[in-house]
């Protein structure tokens, strides 16, 4: 029976450096990917690695991605029997670390890498949810105030499905790690948060006037 | 002799969907590889996908990564006698775009694809210019106001290279394209612009209070 509060580590997701940055557990690794807007799915076709940023979204414990059905990753998960092999990562940059040697320069991050098996979804019910919970991804509460797709939209999106079991984060926080002996070096040192969330929401050019910025955008 | 203003398209760097949205112009490249802090490093691993996110730094036409001398891809690099091959991503998530219609939910972005061979740094003076240009892209400037690597630093760090040569960019802007049945519908439609930059730099717990953080911090 699996644990319920973690993944359980393997060759692939204990890393051979910086293990003290690991972690398996699987609220943090939730929130991490919760807070993505994209992922980098990487695949492997002729051999080679390919790595290309699109949305995704949890259900639980499984990762939906979607694209077009002529995406290249989506039709070769979907002519596999057995699904294409995929890494999917996310990662937050929240903090450049500068220290007083150019050695111990970093950066503060969050992230997760899962190692899987992607599987067009091909179950109707399923590929609705999903592309509802790809919507409410990126702004929760965002499907419900939508036009949900019609059997055409449907039709021309391909939804690939994978499960969180081979998973890691892995994280870096707090200030330099300086040297006893750089600490006197007259330079500055520190971290420098990065920005998040977003700006005041802009309009469409063609948006009726008398419709006013929904509560679930002002909220974040 | 290559074109001096644009990288060549390739299979692999022909999208099979919105080709609209490629390019292949270098100094959109470089700007979009010089604006971000991580990279996704794509690598294959016993047949399989892995992609971490990693530091990264462009010098010329040239992209080089750098980590511990026991990490994975490095090692890989510095074992294949042909050099290893990769695939180098870089994402900016500008906006998020809300439709009418859940099918035209989209995102700004901008991203680019770098298709290559990674090989191991060996020269001396080549390594310690590529450690100096990865401090300089996280912070222009810094390289020059920190302790530079000592020998023995220098020796616990492997750098790799890759050429520029097999790349492509993609990019969207604007607002919703929303079909002309949906524009009088109820709900808003129109973009969540993403803040970028940071906030006020945190001094180090141990930094000598009479230390002011410098202009080159100040003015980003």
């Amino acid at each position: 029976m699996p644990d319920e509060t973690a993944y359980a580590p393997t060759d692939r997701t204990i890393p051979t450096r910086s293990r003290e940055r690991a972690a398996y557990d699987r609220a943090l690794v939730h929130a991490i990917l919760d807070e993505a807007y994209v992922c980098h799915l990487g695949f492997v076709r002729d051999g080679r690695p390919v790595v290309l940023p699109t949305l995704f979204a949890r259900v639980g414990e499984h990762l939906y991605l979607h694209g077009s059905t002529g995406s290249r990753p989506l039709q070769m998960a979907g002519r596999a029997d057995d699904g294409l092999p995929v890494c999917v990562t996310v990662t937050h940059v929240d903090g450049l670390v500068l220290a007083r040697s150019a050695f111990h320069h970093s950066v503060n991050y969050r992230s997760v890498v899962v190692h899987g098996t992607a599987h067009q979804v091909t179950d109707r019910d399923e590929k609705r949810a999903a592309l509802n919970a790809l919507v409410d991804h990126v702004v929760p509460g965002r499907a419900a105030d939508s036009r949900p797709g019609n059997a055409k939209e449907l039709a021309a999106t391909a939804v690939m499905r994978m499960n969180l079991v081979e998973v890691s984060a892995k994280l870096r926080t707090g200030g330099p790690n300086d040297d006893p002996d750089d600490l006197s070096l007259p330079c500055w040192a520190g971290v420098l948060p990065l920005r998040k969330g977003y700006e005041e929401p802009v309009g469409a050019d063609d948006l009726h006037a008398a419709i006013a910025v929904p509560d679930y955008l002002t909220v974040l």
